[in-house]
């Protein structure tokens, strides 16, 4: 058994059923034992970044990692930015970077590069580099522990060929994984009476929840405990996965991060209750409601009350729709059941990978993602892999045909009387993209929406018919011409929004 | 005068007329001031690999580099593998990489990340972080220093946010870059004496040329040498830029890399030519020659044959067909002169970036791309930046439906027995991809061809109509089915390849 075949037992002895992958010369050895390790699932992206990002979405969906597989030190790079994102969101993954044979390192071959500092900045608590066939394996676990450790992380195992290929591997069992426990009863008890001091010494007291504590067990029990002791819930302003829905507890985003860090928030917050006293309590649960058919001429605000209209149950739901999905939280909120991802890291480009790998961990439920045109550009080869892998995405893209948060940020930052250089940068015309040809191009079926009853129509069309399906959605830009229909929507938005962006929105809105 | 204004003076004053730009937030001041400085050309890119290959097209045939605009640590990673081919190429770029502001770093913010860290794998000699608005233009002269430098190098300048928009820019005249110098008299005769010697004392001799060294003026030095001295030219096989056609001294490229570094190669060879004796002699220069029109079903060799057929005289042609353009340099050899672009760090997405960078280097020059399928992909957003800044781009993309070079690789590496899940790693079917309708929704005229009559008409009437054109050329994979016809050019093309590759065509045409 050679290095390749017995780390792809390893993997999968692990629970790693998926690996996500763009290859080059020196990943071959990998890509030929993948036949000897039938648990072990090879999705093909046509660039890094869109592998690097299906790994994320999976694992945010699957709740256990998946693997990459990428080309030396270029390769990382070109798929930095999403594991960047899945960094942020503690999202655990696994990568495996090939690398040229050891002992061919001192030749400063072609494509040399130092991967284990670029794999740093992403996956700063594990990095290394197999040394031998023998011990490759037990690197392996060692990358699997550490990605599957709480909070998640990106791990990064480089694989020089020589240790690929050679003789002699040896799996491993899986690691030994500490099982996710709840707090303290100490920690608990002193949780409860600093909440308490809050609620007696304060007007309003906000609990903010984050991380896992965004999933239905924690929610629940967050919610007897708002209930029960008359605070507010809050919800981190990027979620990296949050149920809601209608007969979910209710909870908005804001711009501030706090989360239950290295144990299990469920189970945490479920024993605060207890110490609370609110464990029977009965909290109000978000109803059932959905905004009526929108109609006429075709707005990002009108886009996000469609989705809102036929979100079917059980969706899952990627937003990274910058400016124009600013309605799309309201919009959804009394929906069925279902999932919301959100942009972790900042470093667009992220949803389209992501909707690869919440598709391929969840098969059978819908995949919606809303994506800003500017966005959908840095990593439009996904479309390719949903198409051949025949996944169930329904990618919604906004064209308005401009970086329009950019121009929000070219305002804030005093710069109201740009020039037309400056201008030109953040618009996205001449010439104005067609993605519907582009992802026909990539074997998905398209269509362009100008009417919102065209794109209620092709929504409904799309979710019929399981496959790939892109709509492309065309906006005028959300925040020039029609500011003043909009404006309704955005003063609800204000408060789900980053602070920047809302103060600068703001600034437009009453100057 | 803030600090980005005075930075595009600082650029412009010392000749840096171009900055290809894919901004984020933290670039706004940066994007606003570009009205300020009329000298200075802004060209958007939707991602950021467009923007740093076509940075290093630009300074291939510029001979001067242009700036790079990025975002943060994950615009550099999305950037990073066409500086690592620019490294490799030892070409001159100067990046502009935003950060948040110096007083934001300790909020650990969303996008946050070791920029410096990420910059050092591909501008080692030059990572420098802006301390303040008033040094920022002697930071800024340093960095083009280092990037001028012989050889040229990729130099990286993180700009915080606030020393951006600090007040108090000073702007900094231009670095005195020390003029190239030939080598020593002392040094030319010792190389004398040492070639003197290997002629003696072996049958054959050979002078590899690299770099500089593939440019006219050194050229024709060389070749007079040559001629003199019975010794055989070779050219390194991955040349960053390389004169040639008829007229021209022909060389051929083989799998070695040698190059005068530091020193003029051009004015050098001179004076090797002089110490010699040769400076009087007349080499044989290429004869003016073209292989026939190609007729029937396409093939890529047949795609070769109609560049060489066709190829207009000053054209700029750039390589990175992998496996289709085996046939390039033996068609193309007796052209009319023309520039020769090849990938030089291996990572593959450089050629259409590539075409951007050239074409605006060189606006009265016709921009020849030919590009395989897989490799297209990688920055297929390169075709939207020719449309916008309406470039006389050909971009000729070989749709065999397959990475066909790890095929070759994948025989290489002693798996022949291939189960199907690794032979899928490798092909691009299903769908197979349509690269018209890709460029078309990216605003590119875009035919496909199937015949070579078809392909000569449609690059007939591309090199007749200025602006972006692609040609889809769907071609057989070149080394499966039509083998045989194949084989009398793969034999002519062994000595120009790398030795892996050459090794591995061998084996498969006569196990």
């Amino acid at each position: 058994m050679n290095g390749a075949q017995a780390l792809l037992k390893t993997l999968a002895d692990a629970g790693i059923e998926v690996c996500f992958t763009n290859p080059g010369t020196s990943e071959m050895h990998f890509v030929a034992a993948l036949d000897s390790e039938p648990r072990m699932r090879a999705v093909l992206a046509l660039f890094e970044g869109v592998a690097t990002g299906a790994a994320d979405g999976y694992a945010r969906m699957a709740d256990k990692p998946a693997a990459t597989l990428l080309h030396l030190g270029c390769g990382l790079g070109n798929g930095l930015a999403n594991l960047h994102n899945a960094r942020k969101g503690k999202v655990p993954v696994v990568n495996i970077v090939g690398d040229h044979a050891t002992y061919h390192t001192q030749y400063d071959a072609q494509l040399q590069s130092d991967i284990e500092t670029v794999a740093r900045n992403v996956s700063p608590g594990f990095v290394r580099t197999a040394q031998s066939t023998a011990a490759l394996c037990q690197d392996a676990a060692d990358a699997i522990a550490a990605a599957r450790g709480l909070p998640g992380q990106v791990a990064t195992l480089v694989l020089p060929a020589d240790v690929s290929w050679g003789e002699g591997g040896q799996p491993c069992p899986p690691p030994t994984l500490p099982a996710p426990a709840a707090a303290s009863d100490e920690a608990v008890q002193a949780l409860a009476q600093t909440l308490m001091q809050a609620i007696r010494s304060s007007e309003k007291t906000i609990v903010l929840l984050g991380g896992q504590a965004l999933r239905e067990g924690a929610l629940r029990s967050a919610a007897r405990i708002a209930a029960h002791s008359g605070v507010q819930l809050l919800a981190e302003v990027f979620p990296t996965r949050m149920e809601r829905g209608a007969g979910l507890p209710a909870v908005e985003r804001v711009a501030y991060l706090a989360e239950l860090a290295g144990v299990q928030p469920a189970a945490s917050l479920d024993k605060l209750a207890a110490a609370l006293g609110a464990s029977a309590t009965q909290p109000p649960m978000a109803p059932a409601q959905r905004p009526g058919r929108p109609r006429g001429p075709l707005t990002a605000p009108k886009v996000c009350k469609a989705v809102g209209h036929l979100l079917p149950e059980n969706a899952i739901l990627i937003d990274e729709a910058i400016t124009s999905g600013l309605m799309l939280g309201v919009m959804t909120a009394g929906c069925p059941r279902h999932d919301l991802i959100t942009l972790t890291g900042g470093a667009i480009g992220q949803g389209l990978p992501n909707a690869v790998g919440a598709a391929i961990a969840c098969p059978d439920r819908p995949v919606i993602a809303l994506i800003g045109d500017g966005t959908a550009m840095y990593t439009i080869q996904a479309l390719w892999s949903m198409a051949r892998e025949n996944l169930h995405v329904v990618s919604v893209i906004f064209n308005n045909a401009s970086y329009s948060v950019l121009n929000v940020e070219l305002e804030r930052v005093g710069a109201e009387q740009a020039g037309p250089k400056a201008k030109s940068q953040l618009d996205l015309k001449g010439p104005v993209l067609n993605f519907a040809q582009l992802a026909q191009g990539m074997g998905v079926h398209a269509v362009r929406a100008s009417t919102a009853e065209d794109f209620c129509q092709a929504l409904e069309y799309a979710l019929a018919h399981p496959g790939p399906h892109l709509i492309e959605a065309l906006v005028p830009e959300s925040l020039a011409g029609p500011k003043r229909k909009v404006l309704p929507w955005l003063l609800r938005a204000l408060p789900s929004l980053p602070p920047q962006v809302a103060r600068a929105l703001k600034r437009k809105i009453a100057p």
